[in-house]
């Protein structure tokens, strides 16, 4: 009686989880990408949900947990090729180009290595098993990185709602798929480096860049673009394959980002990947430990940079050996010659758990999106060596609010990184103003990770959020920024001033005409 | 041993609420907008905090609880002065005058009604006693419903950081002290009883509205402005005024408001009012059961309007007769004489338990964005009678949804009343329309209470939410608009072509002259 009552009990407890339970696909982006998405993934598969994330069976990070449905399928690729890919983009990166050289040789680099990308969805679309798998799974929505488009294209083919979750596109897309106004005049353009506070020539340098971002944003999706086009059977844009986001989980928070106009199918994530503190492996707490007073300074160039050019990274080494502190460096390449006696040279390191020590002093960074806000969540002053992609804008938002100092990888000498690794540990306002960050971000409602797992789970229950969809997708160009409107209004001005005008000189010939004949025989009587 | 033990641990568990709790200032408005402000001000007693409401002696709503401290002050006028006013201002409404009479006329009427509300924020500022509490008090922030500028004044004159709570200023004050961009061409203006997909004419409008919206709204405040400026001993604006807000926590939801760009320090808890179900009293409880299978229908014009002119109340009462459900109609006028007997007439109803029970069939409203949100709450079908304010767009507001019917309440006629409560109780549509926005609405991360309470309580302990606030502040209309920037754009450009073409021009001269002189000595050779 007691069994039966309690497998009742049982029955009852599991009923709202199976018919709560949704099935969601998720198409994720390699490499550091996939490190905030893989908690969201994690958490749905603990809440009942079924979760299959669809992978080629080349990869960096995807895959490798049991924790959820991997669903892999073959790629014309190894392993090799993407860290040869990986490792071509960089080194651009790292070459000391004129300008205009160096935009152009890094624009063509990425362009290069999105092709090893599109490739991987090619791959995807032309594996049989895998297409009559997604079309026959009865998936209720789809969770993606978007920046590859595949996890768009496959949503659109699927017609599925879609969650977009991600940092945010290189030209301004996330917002201008999204309906949002981006006002030029104080949201500044990835790549320019601008804060929010600009001076006029900044101004006109932001502008110009928004121009340019079509032609450059185009150039680098043009082959996916005509692969989607193929796909869906039909001609598509840029703004087509994003604008039918249900949600956006963007990987934002204001105590790091600009502070601009946003909408309300935009949910804010950032900090999404901020760990809580663990304890710290045996071997690195003895390291902690014996830093004695001064503490330690944690240094890593990111998951996916393991060693930079032997040159610099003496450069580096030189720089360290000025510092009291024990510096924990995460490098995979051969060790520097001159490596001083504080730094310890590591191949991984548990970076959360580090900078949630309270004996940590000061973070050296690439300035990846991920690393800043683990450094914001714990308080930690950086500095910012940004190598690619958004970091270099990443790293100036940070300096613009006082919690780190950034150098040119480039052009910083070892001097260079002394003075602003002493400034970071010993000036006190950086920490401070770090510690103010933190006090901010962590100061929130609900935990990001809560936040991203409820709107997955609204858009695949509801298929999609239509209600927070703007009616500005409905317009044009010019019914959008109400160009016929002004034209129409300023006609009628026109026409009325015009017409008041003919009235005034039909009045004053009348008048005119009525004096000089009321005149004229006065003439003639004169006369 | 045990008591002492037991004592330390209600000593510790109280130190963090103690050392966390704040002092909070509250300016509230009276009438229906006191409702949705009273739990916030509620639970942030609760949570420790010393709260105090800064109230007139006379009031409708405020300081009638022993919830919270409540400090008043002495007023020039007296509750029938109050009653007499909102009578004067709905009468204005419920006359049948032709356009723009009307419109001139609610206007005045808006003006004259906010005289006694500015009259008592002078009363305030009269009180040397008053004035010296609130001076001494060291409050850390200040929450106000701004719609009377009073609470904006005061936060001004004792610079503290404030959180306003409203549903929003009619001419958009609310985004444009914000620096919210509000693309005409989707966000339709109040009064015009617009959707957010608008015809040419429709954005027509919507431009001319706004246009017309600063000289209003100048109108309106233009005392209370000179009052302000007098207080603060400076020359304020109308943006100057609400444009320090630290939060905006905005009664909005998106499944009844039309989506549109927002701003980050905008919190939205629509639907905040809304209270948990609870039993209804006997004699309610009694009406519902004895409803039978047709059930109830809930009729009320609002906290604010008890009775209407007595042919209104016939022709409503004569169309209640027609419908098998029993009608529980709060009015407290005169009784019409053709009440027909499945109608009871009562003085109060517990409307949101009445609108939660499963027997209720229809919701007869004025549109006050209060029992809207009941009515999606509870997912119960409209019939909407606006009077004035935003009810008219928030009547059109959930017709456009499909989930009510919108009359107007000076030209319907008994059979228009019938028709439109029929409609909404037996055609399936509307039940099932609001039915879904309920279930958006309800699908919340967060209670929209739990979040004001949040932001309330983050503002007093950061002393404000400056990492919130647009850097569009500090810039002028030319510069926000980036005409500079455009006009220096179009210069360059210019100038570019006159001297391309000065150049061309220049060359072109040049070879034909040559042209020229080669060709002249061929002719003279010819001769």
């Amino acid at each position: 009686m007691t069994l039966r009552l309690c497998c009742a009990w049982i029955f009852i407890l599991l009923i709202p989880s199976l018919s709560d339970g949704g099935k969601l696909l998720v198409v994720p982006m390699d490499g550091s990408h996939w490190l905030s998405m893989k908690p969201v993934v994690e958490k749905l598969t603990e809440r009942g949900h079924e979760v299959v994330v669809v992978a080629p069976e080349v990869s960096w990070q995807v895959g490798k947990t049991e924790a959820y449905t991997v669903k892999t399928y073959p790629v014309s690729y190894t392993v090799e090729d993407l860290d040869n890919n990986f490792r071509d983009y960089l080194a651009v990166h790292l070459k000391d180009l004129p300008f205009p050289l160096n935009t152009l040789a890094m624009y063509n680099s990425s362009v290069h290595a999105f092709h090893i990308f599109l490739a991987q969805c090619k791959d995807l679309f032309r594996n049989k098993e895998t297409l009559q798998y997604l079309n026959q799974s009865g998936f209720d929505a789809v969770l993606t990185d978007p920046i590859l488009m595949c996890g768009a294209t496959i949503s659109k083919y699927l017609a599925l709602p879609s969650v977009f979750f991600m940092r945010g596109f290189p030209c301004n897309l996330h917002y201008e798929a999204a309906q949002c106004p981006s006002p030029l005049s104080y949201a500044p353009r990835l790549f320019t480096f601008n804060s929010d506070r600009m001076t006029f020539f900044q101004r006109v340098e932001n502008a110009l860049v928004s121009l340019l971002e079509p032609v450059y944003c185009y150039g680098f999706y043009k082959e996916a673009l005509a692969f989607s086009s193929e796909v869906l059977q039909r001609d598509v844009s840029l703004l087509d394959m994003f604008n039918s986001a249900s949600i956006w989980l963007l990987r934002y928070d204001f105590v790091f980002e600009y502070v601009r106009p946003v909408m309300p199918n935009m949910v804010f994530i950032g900090g999404i990947n901020c760990a809580e503190k663990k304890p710290l492996p045996k071997e690195f707490e003895a390291i902690v430990n014996a830093s004695g007073e001064h503490g330690i300074v944690v240094f890593s160039l990111g998951s996916m940079v393991s060693e930079i050019p032997m040159k610099k990274a003496e450069e580096i080494a030189d720089a360290l050996g000025s510092v009291p502190q024990t510096v924990l460096w995460r490098y995979v390449g051969k060790s520097p010659h001159n490596l001083p006696k504080n730094v310890k040279l590591v191949k991984w390191l548990p970076q959360n758990d580090l900078l949630a020590h309270p004996k940590t002093r000061a973070f050296i960074t690439h300035g990846g999106s991920h690393g800043i806000y683990e450094g914001i969540c714990n308080a930690v002053p950086m500095v910012l060596m940004p190598l690619f992609g958004d970091q270099m804008d990443n790293a100036k938002q940070i300096e613009s609010r006082g919690a780190g100092l950034t150098l040119n990888i480039l052009e910083m000498t070892s001097q260079d990184i002394s003075t602003a690794l002493k400034a970071v540990i010993n000036d006190k306002k950086y920490k401070e103003n770090i510690k103010r960050l933190s006090e901010l971000h962590l100061d929130r409602p609900i935990h990001p990770l809560d936040l991203a797992v409820h709107w997955v789970e609204f858009v695949m229950k509801h298929k999609g959020a239509p209600h927070l969809r703007p009616a500005a997708h409905d317009l044009n160009w010019i019914q959008y920024h109400s160009l016929d409107v002004i034209a129409f209004l300023l006609a009628v001005v026109l026409l009325s001033l015009f017409i008041s005008l003919k009235c005034c000189l039909f009045c004053c010939r009348r008048c005119c005409s009525k004096k000089g004949r009321a005149r004229k025989p006065t003439k003639a009587k004169s006369h």
